[in-house]
């Protein structure tokens, strides 16, 4: 592969801006062979391969905030793009490789300190380098009372994470990572370093206490963003809790996931349910599992209507719909929540049913560990790798990676029906398998809110003609849905552009303020051009 | 009074500006007469009648988004300052009156329309005009299953409140009104309309649900400042609880107050009790109380050692600490989360005591709400305002108007000692009566911080130069709180300016990164000039 430059700069004056990068963290910390730089591709690329790939001209790795400061300043006067990232690991998003082909990327893994863990006042201030489990491992050797919320897999950053707008798996509000998140360190595009909320006081001691500071609160900027490096980041933690308790609800009628669904918003909107609430249909298929014969009759003729879904489902004589109910807390709290989510489902969905699940006390056994979904208690792990090879023979089976299609929908069953139906017509008229049925549940992470998925998209590191396809599925899932009202939370790194394109309120109000306030932040447009769709005043293409 | 006009504006400009602003709204929501501008004037300001008083050259009230398009046209166009308020009722902070004087307050009381209330996903859509009378009224009509969180008292208005990070009393998170809101529109100062979040979907239903959108959030840039004008946020709504239930923690030892702190934070941070926790020391004087003879003698000697303290509570024969807790929800879950504060304090702090308190079933009766606390139940009132009046004879006593001085501390005991003591010492070094004592207990209207406060700082209508050493005690509140590390969340616009130089980080690098940010969003400086300590470029001041 021929040597990539940063666009518009010639290979001397490259050469010069790496030895500058050299002298800053030390020669063996920038990375410019081909074989280093391969480790910065995006394994999941859908793109791979292809001349638009999005490859990396160079990586270097600061150990300081002075040092990132002093490749700000580089960067600067050589105008290269820099893109950061924290452990790069956000697969399926774009994982390390930067959204504008050339940038360096800058790799802040070796800022690996945790600075604090306070288990009164429950947080943890973190570097960037800092990954899930290196803060579990810190707890447990410190045994601090606090919890970890971890996505899965484990290996990536909380700081990466939160920024990118991911989530986790224990209780609500902590899933929302950036949500949980209090006090930020930035380095600006100009170089400087500037802290955000009580962190702006030099004195004081409340910087993971309180959020907003004074002033306007700009902490909101540097999230799927390009308007600084975060060198530091406070994250509001869960205290540990004595006991989990699972336990499941199940109504009879398809109609009744709406009666369910208020009644579970209820108890998550009241804190009194504060798990995942995890629904599924028992009769659609099980997760991994085959279609079913009667299901595939039922879809034969294209989307079903409500009547035949009813018909279907009085034929399995199985209730239409399952939520499984997560509580965190003491035995005694855990077991009147699960009553009174009883009382209040039967009251106002006749026919429902219950189930009891399991009550563990925390923490758990190394037995107890092997059996379930660890992230649910704060455990990073890298289970969902294994569970990946292990459905090597389901339909979603992803031959080399995936990229995840999510979209954000109201708490309602007909936002989820219309949601469904729209995935189903793109996978008809794109020609591939339309494996989307009335059948699958919401996801739950943001407690207030809905995600709805296509099966994940595979990507195809051997088949540039697939991969091709499989953009053009994606690019379809992007343009339908908006124009159904759902958008996606975040999306890869290849169809970021195509989706901020959807939120175009207003002649795209938004982003054009958003490129405003870039312009002004970053004069010479080098942190992540492109990244979420902001481009710098000279990169800026027109809007459709 | 003289005519004021916006600073560099002839009076012939500002006549042709005005007709502009006229035929926008209508002759009658222009406001230009001495009379109707003196109900523009600030109440409580520390500078009433002073030659620096900040007075608004006119009020301008539209009713809608185009009206509120059309002023910032005429703005822009005559370089003259708007000034956006909401319902204006933002006493102690600075009410309805401008930063700058000569700016045109625009008045959005008439914009007050409930656009949509939704007890099944718990929201509220609203604009800036609404009041929280307006929105408990509207709930009460439609009996609808929601709560509202209002401040003390309800005449203000949800949006400007939260703008100005403002609190309620209600269950937390509710309670932090700006961290409680999904969706914002925004009349940008170049007067395009934006939405934020999923409100940037055109076709998207879930503008109230889920709050990020994709890319850059930029909700924060609108609280507490000058970026824009708000002209439609959304709010997440608690749904009713069943009940509510009160019960206070004693604890003998003054030292006992860091465990007690930190088996509350435990409580709190992990949703199991959501209402405020109400700290104070029975024995120090109870609220309106005059001092006792023996905290006189305590208090002679300057600030107590722990010792004398300790000594002192003794003799006295009383508990050091109480906090009173409050718990929503079903009342089987109060009662066991009850049961399980009781546990772990009694097992944290030898000699505990507990008092049960009420339990009451929601909706309050109406002889209920004429005995409570109603801002407790989500009860919009004006009881605050005979509150201070029926406190006519205790030594805080307002005589005309009064300004809170509240700092964020971290949750520690000894954070509390600290700010008590330069409180305590600012009050000796300026000559007021040093009434802070070591017994205050921390507000905790954000539950992940304490708030201490000194007493309120009166203000005089009638007396210029005790108006001016109120404003100098209150400027020194402000310079050695921030020099021991504590910064004030809010405060009176004659303040601002002070209050924001102290939050100074590496050559106050975000009050810079805000103005970079102002000058690219507002170019012509039209919104709030000084608002929270941002000025557009051209009023800039050098930074201290």
């Amino acid at each position: 592969m021929a040597q990539i430059l940063p666009p518009g700069l010639t290979a001397s004056d490259f050469a010069k801006a790496l030895a500058e990068f050299k002298a800053a963290v030390g020669e063996d910390w920038v990375f410019s062979s081909e074989e280093d730089l391969e480790t910065y591709r995006d394994p999941y690329s859908l793109r791979w391969g292809d001349p638009d790939e999005y490859l990396a001209s160079a990586a270097v790795a600061p150990d300081t905030v002075p040092q990132v400061q002093a490749i700000v300043r580089t960067a600067n006067k050589y105008r290269i793009p820099l893109y950061p990232i924290s452990t790069g690991k956000n697969l399926t998003y774009g994982a390390a490789a930067p959204t504008f082909t050339g940038s360096v990327v800058l790799d802040l893994k070796r800022m690996n300190r945790i600075l604090k863990v306070d288990d009164k006042r429950n947080f943890a201030l973190l570097e960037p380098g800092v990954s899930y489990f290196d803060l579990y491992r810190h707890i447990q050797d410190h045994n601090l009372n606090v919890w970890v919320d971890t996505p899965d897999p484990g290996w990536g950053s909380p700081i990466g994470n939160a920024l990118d707008h991911g989530v986790g798996y224990t209780a609500s509000p902590f899933r929302d990572h950036f949500g949980s998140h209090c006090g930020m360190e930035v380095v600006l595009p100009t170089g400087e370093v500037m802290r955000t909320g009580m962190g702006a006081l030099p004195t004081a001691d409340s910087w993971q206490d309180y959020r907003y500071g004074v002033g306007p609160y700009v902490d909101g900027l540097f999230s799927q963003a390009n308007f600084g490096i975060v060198t530091k980041m406070g994250f509001w933690l869960y205290p540990r809790p004595e006991t989990w308790f699972s336990a499941s609800a199940l109504v009879p009628r398809f109609a009744d996931l709406q009666g369910l669904i208020e009644e579970v918003s209820y108890l998550e909107d009241s804190h009194l349910m504060t798990g995942q609430a995890i629904y599924s249909s028992p009769a659609g298929p099980a997760p991994g599992a085959a279609v079913s014969a009667g299901l595939t009759a039922l879809m034969a003729h294209g989307w079903p209507t409500r009547d035949d879904i009813d018909t279907f489902i009085k034929k399995q004589g199985v209730p239409a719909w399952r939520v499984k109910l997560q509580f965190y807390g003491p035995e005694k709290t855990v077991r009147a929540n699960w009553e009174y989510a009883q009382e209040r489902i039967r009251k106002a969905i006749p026919g429902a049913t219950f189930e009891e699940g399991e009550l563990l006390r925390m923490p758990l056994t190394p037995e107890q560990q092997k059996t379930h979904h660890l992230v649910n208690f704060g455990i990073p792990n890298m289970a969902i790798y294994s569970m990946i090879e292990r459905r090597e023979s389901d339909r979603f089976n992803p031959p080399q990676g995936h990229v995840d299609f999510l979209c954000i929908l109201p708490r309602s069953a007909d936002a989820i029906f219309r949601a469904q139906k729209t995935l189903y017509d793109t996978q008809k008229s794109m020609g591939v398998p339309a494996v989307t049925t009335p059948f699958g549940g919401p996801i739950t992470w943001y407690h207030r809110a809905f995600l709805i998925g296509a099966p994940t998209t595979a990507n195809y590191r051997d088949d540039r003609e697939k991969n091709k396809q499989s953009r053009a599925v994606f690019a379809a899932y992007i343009k339908n849905m908006a124009a159904a009202g759902f958008g996606e939370y975040r999306t890869n790194s290849a169809m970021q552009d195509l989706l901020v394109a959807q939120f175009s309120f207003n002649d795209h109000a938004l982003l054009r303020f958003q490129e405003r306030l870039k312009d002004a932040a970053d004069p010479n447009g080098i942190i992540s051009p492109g990244r979420y769709g902001i481009w710098p005043r000279h990169l800026r293409k027109e809007k459709k």
